[in-house]
């Protein structure tokens, strides 16, 4: 039943890769890591590759500023996820004829403070001229002296964590695309580089909410092999500022876990005979990492919602953006619609 | 004069790049070498990034076993001009929504045909909706025990040579978007990994074709204050086909050389001093550089072209796509138009 390819995602994906060889000196399996790690003498080579397209194409990034932010942000959050330290960025940038100087301008400064931010700098790129605004960043991070992380090693009873409260990427979403608001939240997410380089021999495994908790929660729970339940006071790991924009739309603020703009906070498990010293070494490291909820045997992703603890339908949620063709408003309606379901089993 | 910022391509990336941070672990300056090269433990790492987007919308490549092909090929071209080994490639493909299954298919082919041609590998990738069909690689390799080669190095007195003749880029260009020939004639170019890890003692500097044969001596004059001066020989140096196809549509020969469309061949200068030993060498590994002609003090480029040495205008031919609004056919007009100015002088 859980099988990876019931998200139309990793199909996708495995129907592209499958005639690829694989490396030999790759350590990690397709969909196994945030990062591709590779063994080269005597360290790992982290390194990825995300674009920001349809972000732009939909309108949910139109400032110029932030697209820059993010092209480095997304790469760098998958660095972190596997606990590497940043070497640098390559950023390829598709550029239609009309962009106005001033917005070329905006997106280079975006660039330039996230890689200051990160401490990281762009080693090369390349341009070109198309239809639509496209950027494309890899980056490459080394992992030395330390085990990487993988998303592998969930074991039932660790403790489930994210490294900040969650929501504010479907949240912006929501005031961008949806709400009727008359400017939207602000929205700047920070690249984990700092908190995964301090905690990483805690983190049996990890992941960043790049695309949401629920599609990262899905993904673990196939790859391990084990399930995830919520804290029954989940309502407490939600943004304040995200929480806000729902109920000023009338929205569920749990859907804030469904949609697929993350956040771009790292969700990892610390096994339970390590959770002290764990917490300990957040405090002394100035973090605090939330704790989300605990592994379970069973394999469901289990939200305690309604009155009611449910296994939430998360093939469902993952796949109904590509079944909504990508249309905002047609997806939060069929989302909707579960909600109403969940809501008609409780009564 | 002959500043980089001269060539509108150049000055678009200074102005690009201008507000970025260098990595102080960065050995190359902007413009000094095809892959970037990293200082990294107890060797270097070459990282390139190469997208494949204008050669798409303008008709130039509509085969996606082709597209596939190249974009393994372009990215692999520039770490064999640093003179680095293969660790893999990084792949993001932007895919229309409306795009074919069997080209999905041919596409996925040449990309893997291509890997297995250069005994690489695809590490990983991302994939993305978008109006149009983009392809954007990102390469890793390594270079150990052994100097990275850069665009930097060529002394006057050097020889200069490419891997095979050149020409069969622009003249595909020439069979596919301007004569009217029933079909385009065949076009795989082969990045040269291998000739550049046998041959890569000997040259002093290197560069690979991709913008054709005159933007990568342009660009190695400036780079380098020297010049270069074409054997009187040169339609030896150019590839039997593509000069049946300019004499067939009746375009001048050396026009092969101006065109931005490469072969992907690699130009290099080797020492007088070492010229029989790299013969020597070359000839072991059966490989048959061809000799182009030489490095010369004065900052030009030299081509005994209608009866006479020319010192052509290179800053003009490698603007003039930008001044032609990439119309090809517009381009090659205003390229005639200087062809000809070359005849009127002589007459």
């Amino acid at each position: 039943m859980y099988k990876l390819n019931s998200i139309i995602e990793n199909e996708n994906i495995n129907k592209l890769i499958s005639s690829f060889r694989r490396s030999p000196v790759q350590i990690n399996k397709p969909h196994e890591s945030d990062a591709e790690i590779i063994r080269l003498s005597d360290f790992r080579l982290a390194i990825t590759t995300d674009n920001i397209s349809e972000e732009i194409s939909t309108g949910l990034y139109d400032d110029p500023y932030l697209i820059g932010w993010m092209i480095v942000t997304v790469n760098m959050s998958d660095l972190a996820a596997v606990g590497a330290s940043t070497v640098g960025i390559l950023i390829t940038e598709i550029i239609p004829p009309n962009y106005e100087e001033y917005k070329l301008k905006e997106l280079q400064r975006g660039i330039s403070e996230a890689c200051i931010a990160y401490n990281t700098f762009v080693l090369g790129g390349d341009t070109n001229g198309g239809k639509e605004l496209i950027l494309s960043g890899s980056a490459i991070g080394i992992i030395k002296n330390k085990k990487p992380i993988t998303r592998l090693g969930a074991k039932v009873g660790d403790i489930l964590y994210s490294t900040a409260k969650l929501g504010i990427g479907n949240a912006y979403a929501v005031s961008k695309l949806i709400s009727r608001r008359s400017s939207a939240i602000s929205y700047k997410p920070i690249a984990r580089l700092r908190e995964s380089g301090s905690l990483n021999k805690y983190t049996a495994c990890c992941m960043d909410t790049s695309d949401g908790l629920i599609s990262t929660l899905d993904q673990l729970m196939r790859v391990n092999n084990v399930g995830f339940e919520l804290c029954k006071d989940w309502e407490n790991i939600i943004d304040d500022v995200a929480l806000e924009v729902m109920n000023s739309v009338g929205l569920p603020s749990w859907l804030l876990f469904c949609g697929q703009h993350g956040e771009f906070e790292l969700v990892f498990t610390v096994p339970q005979n390590q959770n002290k010293q764990f917490l300990a070494e957040a405090l002394l490291n100035g973090i605090e990492p939330i704790k989300l909820g605990k592994v379970i045997p069973d394999k469901e992703i289990k939200i305690n919602i309604y009155g009611e603890l449910h296994s939430i339908d998360t093939t469902l949620i993952r796949n109904l953006l590509f079944k909504a063709n990508g249309d905002v408003n047609h997806y939060l309606k069929l989302l909707l619609e579960y909600d109403s379901q969940l809501k008609l089993n409780h009564a």
